[in-house]
């Protein structure tokens, strides 16, 4: 079935709040109950995201491609995957429905809807680890067997918010979303610059690997 | 194979009671050896649910359509999915089921079989927190592919209980069948007439969405 | 292919031995790295279990049937799936490979190697638990659609782990070898009859059920 | 498509530096926000690892058959699944990714570069729980249906962490390479060689085994 447009435009931005209402309220509920065990609240976290991008993935992949994260849609439309022209609907579908999302999960803990997040997320660690989430991220969504991205992404995304310092981003739009929160999963935003330029960077190189690993022996 | 309705309405009852008993039981495992670690509680009782429903759907799937939920079973009625005739007896199915449930583990625990719960669950937040996880509930079974709907409804429900205040009942007849467990998982009756009015405007959203998402460009 | 009886009852007694020396071996892990949460834990068990019990069943499935437990090849005889003349070698193989399983886990962690457990188990309310964790185990056996045994059996039994107030065991064998271990997962061989009417009583309710559910209408 | 012995290389190479990058990195966070929870660490240790495994097994798998661990490629070359005049091209590889591994991890977590583990891991039970672990590792391997490797090997790792007394390496480079981390994960040197006997050994009981349970009946 062909979708039009406005539904692909309606799945990114219905999508992308869903992901950050789940990154989000999880975040708040796990930090709420677990009297600051962080390591527990991050399990929480960790383990509703997994669950929450797998479905999503799953519901919102046939319309739209699922990308939820315009470092994704880039690189869909520099691989022609995506027409290019869609390229800042898109965009715009995602940053739009990441504040949204963060809006929802404030509004289900019963917190001021409109905040900012006052948590500093920055140092040479935290760019380079938000450099190899991405990197981590776009490999597997460019090499994932068909029927297998949903959870290879969610498998992914729950590795890396251990394996990388900065509990991996991985996504301009999940950053954009965060700001708007002063909670667990929020990110201040004069740190926001730093994270998106190494998420492109992370995409980049795995765009490069990608070709490396492709290239036919000639 | 064709089963008739004694069939199927049996399995609504036992699988909705399976469904309660773990719900209730884990939560009353967890809340004893957690230790007031109500995080590491509520982890237990995501996982064991998670579990159970996977298997529970695979199970009676084939049978009943493992509703289990009379928001899902008015749904598929409405849809033609289900016989009209057939939805009161499934709704009472599923809530004597839900009942049974609860009283089957307070029996494996040892506790007074007939309990009411006193646990209050009120305001905005949760109503609002009630709606979004049943829209979310019913927008993955609308649209989850052939063959994954087990899956994807364990994982959609496992992070439900943590990304919306109310921990996601999502269910009249969950609803129902915690009345009658004073325990981690109950709700006090005064609570539950709000929670089902959210839950079916919730359910009333997805279906709305589904359709919107669905529609073919003219 | 078709395997010998031979490498039948190897397979039974190899997959019943790493089945226990798993259930055993992280109960002590889990119980030395817990500091006495014993949520935590339980947590650990399960999850290794469930990992555990899904790749074995997968390895020898195909061989013997990867039963590993003598409710379930008592009720495969009972319908013609294992020939019966093959029903006490299996059992033994199951009861000597959960002896064995017990020992080697003491090995690695440096325990003393024969032990006997100390720990009590019983009650009305452990032996309904043992008999729904039963019920439920060879409900989830006798209907799984193909190919999804080995997931569902596993997702089953980390249900059961919090949900049966008994941490369910749902099998003789594993009964047997964890008699031999005093440790998180042992049980007091005088707690032990008990465990094995109910699970057998269990057993006999979901061949019923599935029966029930299974008749054609006349 | 057929890929280059340089890509098979390379994918050996990237895989093994990210598995360590994964099983340090979240060792890293891990200690660092469990505030002495042991049990709690190693769960997130362990669930890292778990969906770490699954998508690098899949992502690298159909290059270079992902298997990112000198043992297990030393058993295809044995049997001839990977070209005898490849495998210590293969080793060098997953050596060298292993310590490119470590200091990724600690690049990410503003650790110092070049460090050497001083935790020592001896012992008996150890040297039994590795060789387990390995045994356990290369039956999985060679017994796991047609596209279920990933997830089998992903959940027999995260089942072995727990219930082998030394979490399980079962992999030579991951001993080389935690020996450059002085942190939760590490092994130091001294400890080194007895760990890869004892998987080695683990190794061939494993490819004993697999023939006994392979052999025609004659």
């Amino acid at each position: 079935m062909a979708y039009s447009a406005r539904q692909k435009l309606f799945a990114e931005l219905l999508g992308t709040a869903l992901l950050l209402a789940i990154v989000i309220g999880s975040g708040v509920m796990a930090e709420r109950l677990a009297g600051g065990n962080v390591a527990v609240a991050l399990l929480a976290n960790t383990l509703a995201t997994v669950g929450g991008l797998y479905i999503l993935i799953e519901v919102f992949g046939p319309i739209s491609g699922a990308h939820f994260n315009p470092a994704v849609s880039l690189v869909m439309a520099f691989r022609g995957d995506l027409p290019r022209g869609l390229l800042p609907a898109y965009v715009v579908a995602q940053l739009l429905g990441a504040m949204l999302g963060a809006w929802l999960a404030h509004g289900m803990f019963d917190m001021t809807i409109i905040q900012t997040s006052s948590k500093l997320r920055t140092g040479h660690g935290q760019w380079l680890a938000e450099g190899v989430a991405t990197f981590g991220l776009l490999l597997v969504i460019l090499r994932a067997p068909v029927g297998r991205a949903s959870a290879m992404v969610a498998a992914y995304i729950g590795a890396a918010y251990w394996f990388t310092a900065s509990t991996s981003f991985a996504n301009p739009a999940a950053v954009f979303g965060r700001m708007f929160s002063d909670s667990f999963a929020g990110i201040a935003p004069a740190s926001a610059p730093a994270f998106v330029v190494a998420q492109l960077l992370g995409a980049a190189v795995a765009v490069w690997v990608h070709r490396v690993l492709s290239a036919r022996a000639s």
